[in-house]
């Protein structure tokens, strides 16, 4: 398969764009994350290296893969969670972009092991329920081909539970962290931020509490989520 | 109803500062805030648009509308919380600017569904006494018109428990977040700043005790209000 | 009493820089905090004046008193903390310089209505001992001469509890927050701003293990406390 | 021994840079850290001279000392936790660089006198098991040769409980706060921004869950430590 990789200009500069905005806003430290985009034409997706440092990465540095992980065009080595990435793109054709961060909150509750509820608006605006938490992967899951099992049980987790990717954007991995996806790598990082800070506000609910409070109310959620993203949304300038 | 846009001029300018100042603050991320203010001799409401991000808006954006919230001389959308600032505005001669946010540490109070107690000097010197959380709205309110619905509970509960919005100018609203009020919209502003700002010292002090302290005495509160706010107030230049 | 207030241009400057340096450091949002410093030779004390954004405070800005409040060559009116600021001068000759702060952590502490205990080196280094949480006022003390008896309930705490003002330059007044004491207006700044952080390190130590730890070994807090202050201080360039 | 000041100019350019990026990084306060490396060949260390603020260090203020803490060409005392650097490049021979702080929420674990566990992979890209806490120092060893004790207790703590200063380059000092240790000055301070983040993290799942939550799996550990550091390692582009 021949590429002109001139054609991917754009999303790899999207891509770069979305992984410099995860370390702006605060989301990710260090090396700690990694956004993508995918060309679903061309069945192409742009990833960031694996380990390189965000104050020098170039549009340039971003990797090129097929859906199956294969470089494409050369490059730099793709993220270490790439197959995480390609088992999410399979399973949930609306995702666009994809965002993995450790991200402080967030990742207190995948260290909890628990799901993150729905108990306000700021949630319900965004996550149409709770961001479900995976179960464990299993030692033999672990010591395979990890990275794409990280993904199966992400799609497990919603195919199980009966919920819908497009209403919940994101996910907890038990004992790591979130992975969020969006209608382009930049509204990924959007899902992630939003995440981070329901993760905040639901840690210090429980302190102002002194307990873990009740969900939100069924309507309310309903409410909020559709007056944002449902068929007679309201909310915005559409 | 002719208007003369350009005399509203000022109140779009003031409506925009104190938009960016929510967001300068840290008191509203993305577009999860929304500043108002009144012209109460003409009966207009400056208000921003809905979902228009901080960086790019402009004093011209800023809408315009009457007392039941509808256009005058066009422009963009409002936000969608307007219904809620202008039942405010009906029931609170004293409001003339009214402020919106998702602040994370107030906002966790929301959720966690109780009153922000006065327990120190800090809350004292601005709200005389705790800052309420509504009832939740009933399925009804919420599925009915949910934004007028959730001004007309904050209104029933300073009525119902006979508080002042003149010396309380603040409220949270269950499940979502705190509305804040002043006699500006700059003024709103600054107690949706200071409402953050104790909410964090209340969740931070229930960490330090391990329990919820007790309220402060009504004697000291009653000083620290009376020395910024009484007809004797000692406090500032004045 | 004639006074050349050209004398005083240094200290007015220390006290303006002091004041700015407590904004500078997240230790005081909009006016709520004040720094002051005493020239003992002459009497005079200089502190900010009341209600005065930081923004625009200038050294011709600060105030002149003389060791009863009363103004000494006109300007603004002095902080309402003054008589505070006052009683402690008289009563700790070694203050050269005052701070009052509602910053965050300590605040929650005076909220709490708990001592500060000294857990580790880091309060050790600046604090030979708990710092103390004042008693309540008592009802006729907050209606009489409120600031003077915060002074006087200060200076009661050291006295009756026989802690040294020297060996721990700081205090948690009861339901308000911290004064902090020093060699100068800067130093006590210093001092302040040592507060916050440990006052923030002993919440977070209640957070990790689930309970107040033990406070630290008096041999450690000696140890700490002596190689910095001591006779024989073996910390810094001296 | 004499000594060619000049060959040095790279090491104490490094140790320098560290010592900043540890202020920058918001792991050192005022002038509460220090950051030192070795030069194993020459048998020299250079470390941060004692209480000089960072905003005026230069390269040639950095001290250099050799294995008995011995000035070298003359400058400024060198800082008073020297000993501990020595004791613990003596007993650690792959230590190239090392990074005392009193960073906030490491130093809150270290006031709960508590092992950071591993819980989840965040920890276990860095630190592969429990960052270990030591036991207190005896009064004697305080009043004795302080500085090294904290050093020797270190390396007791490592050589008891078996774990490979290779793999856990961290330790938490009991009471006191961290030290950490790297391929380099850098590498070590590194490794001290990890471990405030993953302390931070610890204590935010006690409250996301209400107790503290389980180890992570060993397999998990083990395959998230072996990807970045083991022989087979796959993480990064080398």
């Amino acid at each position: 398969m021949t590429i002109n990789v001139r054609e991917l200009k754009t999303l790899r500069e999207e891509v770069l764009a979305a992984n410099l905005e995860l370390s702006r806003l605060g989301l990710a430290l260090f090396t700690w994350g990694n956004a993508s985009a995918i060309d679903r034409e061309r069945g192409l997706v742009v990833i960031k290296p694996s380990g390189v440092p965000y104050e020098t990465m170039t549009a340039e540095d971003m990797v090129v893969v097929d859906m199956e992980g294969r470089p494409v065009g050369g490059g730099l080595k793709p993220s270490s969670d790439l197959p995480t990435h390609l088992a999410l793109y399979k399973a949930f054709p609306l995702a666009a972009g994809i965002v993995h961060t450790h991200s402080t909150y967030a990742t207190a509750w995948a260290q909890a092991g628990l799901d993150l509820p729905a108990e306000g608006t700021t949630h319900a605006d965004h996550f149409y329920g709770p961001v479900p938490c995976t179960r464990c992967l299993g030692d033999a899951e672990i010591a395979g081909d990890y990275e794409r099992e990280t993904g199966n049980v992400i799609v497990e987790t919603f195919r199980n539970r009966g919920i819908d990717p497009a209403s919940v954007p994101a996910v907890i991995v038990h004992s790591h962290g979130p992975f969020c996806w969006g209608t382009s790598a930049m509204d990924a990082v959007h899902n992630a931020a939003v995440l981070e800070n329901v993760a905040k506000m639901a840690i210090l609910s429980r302190m102002a509490l002194g307990r873990a409070p009740s969900p939100m109310q069924q309507s309310l959620l309903a409410r909020h989520f559709e007056r944002k993203h449902g068929k007679n949304a309201y909310y915005g300038q559409k």
